[in-house]
């Protein structure tokens, strides 16, 4: 099955701590091998994350500071394909954009910006598609989750988390857990 | 059409700007008709939101202030259903609830929480349903739009918001936009 991890662009230390985290939840929960926050670092983000891996299971990694041209110089040389989430790029429910991200079948790097992202993004350079979830504003949280929803078709969220300490009993009435040193 | 409405609760006005920002978003841009901060007030947020509906069209609405209990005894009154998103939910992938929920047809006020809610969102009394976008920890953002999303089976990702000022024209690369009084 191939590989996802995300790219996280633009991170501001200060500003961006909580959206960051939730990206990268959202990279863990629904299907990302990890994450890379390029060019900067934030390790209280790398800590909350790492212990919701632990505790959650998996093996989510979470990387910092690789600058992004290298990220993207040393995916493109393993012949991975790269997707840079966008509102301007082609409409993932109007065009056969997913599908043909999916027909090359190699792994994929799913660049994610915060602020307004350099230019080149946008070429072929750097990016082999710019993908829109919708052409409206709205939030990199909802675009890199759908994103992963449509490309695993779903089933990302009824995967197993290996090794997890604790775990959520689906419910229709209240909240039911189960911890354990293996399940 | 159904008419479906979110109701973000426990924002914090310092804390919770940003992501509830995102999450006003996200269900416009999902096909909400509007939504309720319910219990506070957060004029700020209001301007942001009520500024890109003018500007990206549509009438989306955002009220301030009403008490959650108020909001959902109206909404049942009416004969609408009620959904809580929540991680200790049943699960959207591996049970039937969303097929549940669409089956009963009426329309859908959708409640998504911030800080940790009052247990008797879990009950018949508030919530016809509580569903987990997965039972993994991630983000309301993620929850609300991959609900949105599935709800309307994608669809409302290739819809035309009438009225508005400025538009995408989806690309492959670069950023077109379209800016008319009407188009």
């Amino acid at each position: 099955m191939v590989k996802v991890v995300v790219l996280r662009w633009g991170h501001r230390p200060q500003r961006d701590v909580r959206l960051t985290t939730h990206v990268a939840l959202i990279a863990r929960a629904f299907g990302a091998d990890g994450i890379i926050l390029s060019d900067t670092e934030d390790k209280k983000i790398k800590e909350t994350v790492d212990k919701i891996t632990r505790n959650w299971g998996g093996s989510f990694f979470f990387e910092m500071e690789t600058p992004w041209k290298k990220t993207v110089r040393d995916w493109k040389a393993k012949g991975g394909t790269v997707v840079h989430l966008t509102v301007y790029g082609e409409n993932v429910q109007t065009s056969d954009v997913l599908s043909r991200v999916r027909k090359i079948g190699k792994d994929v790097l799913v660049i994610v910006g915060s602020q307004k992202v350099p230019g080149e993004f946008f070429s072929e350079d750097v990016s082999d598609f710019n993908v829109a979830i919708g052409n409206q504003p709205h939030s990199e949280c909802a675009s890199l989750a759908v994103f992963l929803d449509r490309f695993w078709e779903g089933k990302k969220l009824a995967e197993n988390f290996e090794n997890a300490k604790i775990r959520i009993v689906p419910n229709e009435r209240g909240k039911k857990t189960e911890t354990s040193r293996r399940f």
